[in-house]
């Protein structure tokens, strides 16, 4: 089966599918897509409509469906399903995905859907995960796992997977337990399928083993599945009891939204906003970054306000202005962004700080004379005078080691204090950069024209 | 075992094993650790010693560690090793991870290792994969995979699963293929374990599976692996035979590596670069960008010289100028990471032009008047009088609208030009929207102050 391209023309096909409720031709289409293909044209249609379609589709499908939907649309989409209706699909979900289509509910709807399931355990599951936060490891995890007892023959063990194939369903690795439930190791697919069926497990399993307790960070938890390549990793509390495993599927989710959120903070964006969401949630997304931009506009202001007198004697030094704060900005982003990166990969060991500022210094050296001199050219050559040629470039000099400086500092600094360095280093470092350039520059330029 | 924590005492110990030559101590501590822990304490050491701690340890260990090992440091430390020390590695390498560090080596000595490969199906193998650019599904396969013809039995399939036990580290799906090697279908090792031994694998496979084709871009790869959670997709030639596979920890790499690559291109930096490059690579990195800001800043002041007798009459017009820069930009970069998350999301339908700029317009009204009412009040605050506060906040008005606007068509044409928009969105449109800024600004004025 080929892979499935979304267009305009597909769900104008399948709108007027429903709407003739020709639910023949539309389970046939819906049947010969994969989930995630349904869950997308789920994502375009009304919730009317696609609560139709959904309806016609096997439960168990139906669910899959349901939990590869985006999350903001499920939200709104679940809104017109009685509480019985979603335990149907909870029931047949996977732990960690009922605990995500449960999170976003009304806590009514929650408790309601909880009590209506038929499949107790899996009551019993998502009681479980959801005392954890979605940001650990917890709260990443799924109960639906295959555990063997160290104490049992490999036959014993597949039986064991026969019991679990349809809760389960993707079997790579076998968890090894002892009776207490206590995480001994792990058993591959692959030594079942090639050892004798009277084997002890215990002369079998991997003793060594990756394990992540439930209280790890998803970053950690990301870092380490990408550090030891893994598929999955099995979770345990404080006293190493097997709780549930982590899947590669959720870490790359995990990965993607970090890299996104990052981009969004360094853009100045706060929380997540999409394109389309609504104008007043992105006016809102926008505004805290615009604000502070206009504070640190209208302190330059008033600071430049100061120099109303040197400025009536020199009205050139003003043309000045924008190239000092537009190099500060550059300069300050392009070294923060540096250091963020180095702050991100936890893998290596971190470099001392005076390091990094004598490294950071040289290449601020380099840049700022070639930058300067060839502004220095460009104001000789414009008859600027020799004066004003003078204060601009030593500006500028000033201005990219200052931005490099506080470009180098600053995350490293709120990262030590426990602060994300992305949400802060991008508005905080441009702003505060373009407020030190304009005061070494006027500064420079009040003690020259003093001269 | 436990996940290993580096420090720079644990260097410090194992550079003092390594000089004392006490390998056995070495060969044990190296023993206990994971393959990619031991690359990591390489990347830390110096050259020399690192070749003797590699080769105190079993070849087929050290191949894992040389795999995992930065791919700059290993260029660098590869230098040390005569060709059939590096043969020795490749000879026990994944097709894949050999084709990698072979492509990182001068042609003379990568030749001179294929020649030398003990392993001639291995030096056929990495001579397939070498035709392949690195950004394709071709570039990303390894050759190493079990496959099974149709006509066998469950049986049949065990026995090449022992036979390709050696080679094929982990094992989660086998490859069903006609006598032509055209690609039909799967069987995961689930089923293997469950099914009757002589069952004809014909009556058991999963015909509808996701492939590629070699020439697939890796983002269209990483997409189709997010999207339908799959651990490893097999990769085919026009005529769907079966020619390798790519596994997700693979793609998680280029994930990783696309994010960061478009962060560092929405910073400014040109190519990859890194906090502990040469201060040369660095500088290189961030001139262009401080380049266009300069010509941008230098193009600024030609321009505000126009109007230097207007600031001689009005000095204070000059303390806004800042304000005008920032926001200008500030809003352009907000649009942009905005529109550029759009268009990196391929599993949506993409919205109308009109649309998105009449969404982007209701925002950008939204702020600026916010914006502009506050800068307003702060200027009759301030006593700088009506005339110069309406300027101020009529300029804002334009400044934020002209940046959403350029700010959305600037990514959306860049990406129907096939450039990628991540790359030219920052610079580009912070430097444009500066002088658009003064542009507005300085008309505006000019036509008020003439009133």
């Amino acid at each position: 089966m080929s892979t499935f391209e979304l267009s305009k023309e597909y769900i104008e096909h399948i709108n007027a599918l429903i709407a003739s409720e020709d639910t023949e031709t539309l389970r046939q289409e819906m049947e010969g897509l994969y989930p995630p293909d349904v869950s997308r044209i789920l994502d375009e249609l009304e919730a009317e409509p696609a609560k139709f379609l959904l309806s016609q589709l096997d439960s168990k499908l139906g669910a899959e469906i349901l939990a590869g939907l985006e999350r903001s649309v499920r939200k709104d989409f679940l809104k017109i399903f009685t509480s019985e209706e979603i335990a149907r699909y909870v029931n047949l979900l996977d732990s960690d995905d009922a605990v995500d289509l449960l999170n976003d509910q009304p806590i009514k709807v929650r408790e309601e859907v909880i009590a209506l399931l038929e499949d107790r355990e899996q009551a019993r599951f998502i009681l479980d995960l959801m005392h954890y936060d979605e940001n650990v490891a917890g709260g990443l995890m799924q109960k639906e796992l295959v555990k063997a007892n160290i104490n049992w023959t490999v036959n014993q063990c597949i039986e064991e997977i026969r019991k679990q194939a349809e809760d389960v369903q993707k079997v790579y690795t076998v968890y090894v337990v002892d009776d207490n439930n206590i995480l001994k190791g792990r058993l591959s697919l692959k030594k079942i399928v090639l050892a004798h069926k009277n084997t002890k497990i215990e002369s079998l399993y991997d003793q060594d083993m990756i394990y992540v307790e439930t209280y790890r960070p998803a970053e950690e938890v990301a870092e380490l599945m990408q550090r030891y390549d893994l598929e999955a990793i099995p979770v345990v509390n404080v006293q190493g009891r097997l709780l549930g495993k982590i899947t590669i599927d959720d870490i790359v989710d995990v990965i993607t939204e970090q890299a996104s959120s990052d981009t969004k903070a360094m853009a100045g964006l706060t929380g997540d906003v999409e394109e389309d969401d609504t104008i007043w949630k992105q006016t809102r997304a926008r505004l805290p970054w615009l604000l502070v931009g206009m504070i640190g506009g209208m302190l330059a202001a008033k600071f430049i306000g100061l120099f109303e007198a040197d400025l009536a004697v020199v009205p050139a030094m003003a043309a000045f202005i924008p190239i000092i704060g537009s190099m500060g900005g550059n300069v300050g982003i392009q070294t923060s962004s540096i250091i963020l990166q180095s702050l991100a990969d936890k893998s290596a060991i971190g470099e001392s700080l005076g390091l990094r500022l004598a490294r950071m210094s040289m290449v601020a050296l380099l840049n700022s004379l070639i930058i300067s001199t060839i502004v220095f050219g460009f104001n000789m050559l414009m008859g600027n005078g020799i004066y004003l040629a003078v204060v601009v470039s030593l500006a500028l000099i000033a201005v990219i080691f200052l931005a490099s400086f506080m470009g180098t500092l600053t995350p490293i600094l709120l990262d030590k204090l426990g602060i994300n360095p992305a949400v802060a280093s991008g508005p905080f470092i441009t702003t505060a950069n373009d407020l030190i350039g304009y005061g070494v520059y006027f500064g420079i330029a009040h003690i020259l024209l003093k001269l």
